[in-house]
């Protein structure tokens, strides 16, 4: 995650698209058992990153389970991510923001989990409610090179995809049993993540293409090496219905999950909306650029010989955002964004 | 709070000065009530910085409860400091350091909490042991310029004075105040922090003449200027018996609270014992100096026109520490290290 706020500030893209799970979220704050006083209702956000986009749906869920529990009852709220997440930007983002569920209600209680969400990070049933947005798209390494691509959905390599896949599965598997580990008995798991179409197309092709080509571009140019370019791959993988069914086939629990409803949906495709409204084909280009540098360029700058640290890795970003950015304005066209919206119980 | 680790590099000052409040900390953890099953035993670390200085208490603690609880039972730990703490340091430190106390441990769960301890920010009565270790003579904020010293304890205005015990005994009620709220019945408190001898010495005497000194010699070669050098203040107050037992004396109890246990004695220093044993007066001079950048020189850059984002502020620090060890080299002795350890019980 590239420096303070920058992904607060370019996630439009995510917020836009939270209508059906945060709907779904919502029924399951108002149906959920409660547990027996005085023990606090536990909210679990599940890879929080800096923040911005979990004040809504934790805003709605507080929300809905005030009406349950009255003014006084405590409500804690569990931010988790990766130990290196900027954690003092998600806890500013809680105090400062005006949207923040914190904001007016004194029996609420935030706190952070810098770990891998891979593992059992909370203790055992403890958790009420838990949310993920946005999050389990992200592998927990990347299992392989991609020869030939950034994302290994546009690769053609049986290696590179068969790598992914395999561990696309296991790591599904260890999310959910981690979660149901740390579920109250009746809990309920709210996720929505990037996904793939059932005919196997997991979106974002011009975002992606316009990557792919800015990489050869920077390489034309010197800047970078092509050993470079091959390290780079975005660890997120989009999971069809069928991958995301799977382990509830052959039984319906899972780590003691049952899968109580999923939906797949297209997301909002705010920036086009935008540019259909104005016509702006530099702010289309540059919309989806900066979306794409707070969201996957400290990814790929791992590539780079030095990693983060290279001394390349500013100028490598601002130019590779500059390209990204001339070659999207130069033939605007919408974006499918294939999502998932899950709802799992704990039995 | 200076970048990504130079605090646990060179927090020795503060670790080597554990030997009461660690005792007091393994007495509470052997006696204090547990909650009934299944709720996690909570432990709270109030002002836990990066997190190096946490990791003996916590270890003992938590080492102490599982003799009793059981391998099984869910202990969690929860880290607290100001929001812009840097929490990732920490989660870092929690999972790499192989003193860290969750190394072999699947059921203790770390947490962090990034608001200010002057108020509640865990829910009421979920505590059952809290730990604070050199956090509580900060201050919540400074409440005057020191117009003729970085450090109120060795101004002669008065008013500065007066401002800085008003607001001691303001910040100690409300730390008071909202532990009370959080803690359990039974619950236990340890706190160690920076303290005054009842004849009014702060200690620390050569190391803050020669900081005040090295500010007067950077302002005449030109660095800084009088009006920033005004602006710099240490929001620590040394705190004397009386005025940590002040809260206690009208009535037993204080917001729940009664004080068990208070104990002023002087703090290791482990600079001096190692300057006799290897008559090295220059790591001597280096080794205060490193100890004063890593804990108050981001506070004296806030006195800068442009604060810590001044452009001076690299050069600033450096200069600095330089012109401090090699004042401090020239005449190395003991320093007085007053401290106060206190247990509190909630009622």
């Amino acid at each position: 995650m590239e420096g303070a706020g920058a992904y607060n500030r370019r996630s439009g893209v995510q917020a836009a698209s939270l209508r059906v799970p945060l709907s779904m979220l919502e029924h399951a704050a108002a149906t959920v058992p409660l547990p027996g006083q005085p023990a606090p209702v536990v909210i679990a956000d599940y890879g929080a990153s800096s923040g911005h986009n979990s004040l809504a749906p934790m805003k709605a869920a507080v929300s809905s389970l005030r009406q349950r529990c009255g003014a006084d009852r405590a409500i804690s709220v569990v931010h988790t991510d990766l130990p290196g997440n900027d954690f003092a930007v998600l806890f500013q983002t809680l105090a400062d923001d005006p949207e923040s569920y914190m904001k007016g209600d004194e029996a609420v209680f935030a706190s952070a989990v810098g770990r891998s969400f891979y593992g059992q990070i909370l203790p055992s049933c403890s958790v009420t409610l838990g949310w993920s947005s946005w999050a389990v798209q992200w592998l927990s390494h990347a299992p392989a090179q991609i020869p030939d691509h950034v994302q290994v959905a546009y690769s053609n390599d049986p290696a590179a995809r068969a790598a992914f896949a395999r561990l696309a599965k296991e790591d599904w598997h260890a999310f959910l049993l981690s979660r149901g580990k740390e579920l109250c008995p009746g809990g309920r798991l709210v996720i929505v993540t990037m996904a793939c179409s059932d005919d196997g197309d997991f979106g974002h092709r011009g975002v992606l293409e316009a990557m792919q080509s800015g990489l050869r571009q920077l390489t034309s140019e010197g800047l970078l090496r092509p050993a470079e370019v091959r390290q780079m791959a975005i660890p997120t993988f989009g999971r069809t219905q069928r991958e995301f069914v799977e382990p509830f086939t052959a039984q319906e629990r899972f780590g003691g999950l049952s899968l109580e409803r999923i939906e797949m949906f297209e997301g909002d495709d705010r920036i086009w909306s935008q540019f259909e409204r104005d016509g702006d084909a530099s702010l289309f280009g540059a919309s989806w650029a900066a979306f794409s540098r707070a969201s996957v360029f400290p990814t790929l700058a791992l590539g780079l010989a030095d990693g983060r640290n290279d001394p390349r890795a500013p100028v490598f970003m601002d130019r590779l955002e500059a390209v990204m950015a001339a070659q999207l304005a130069r033939k605007p066209g919408p974006t499918f964004i294939p999502l998932a919206g899950l709802v799992l119980v704990k039995a």
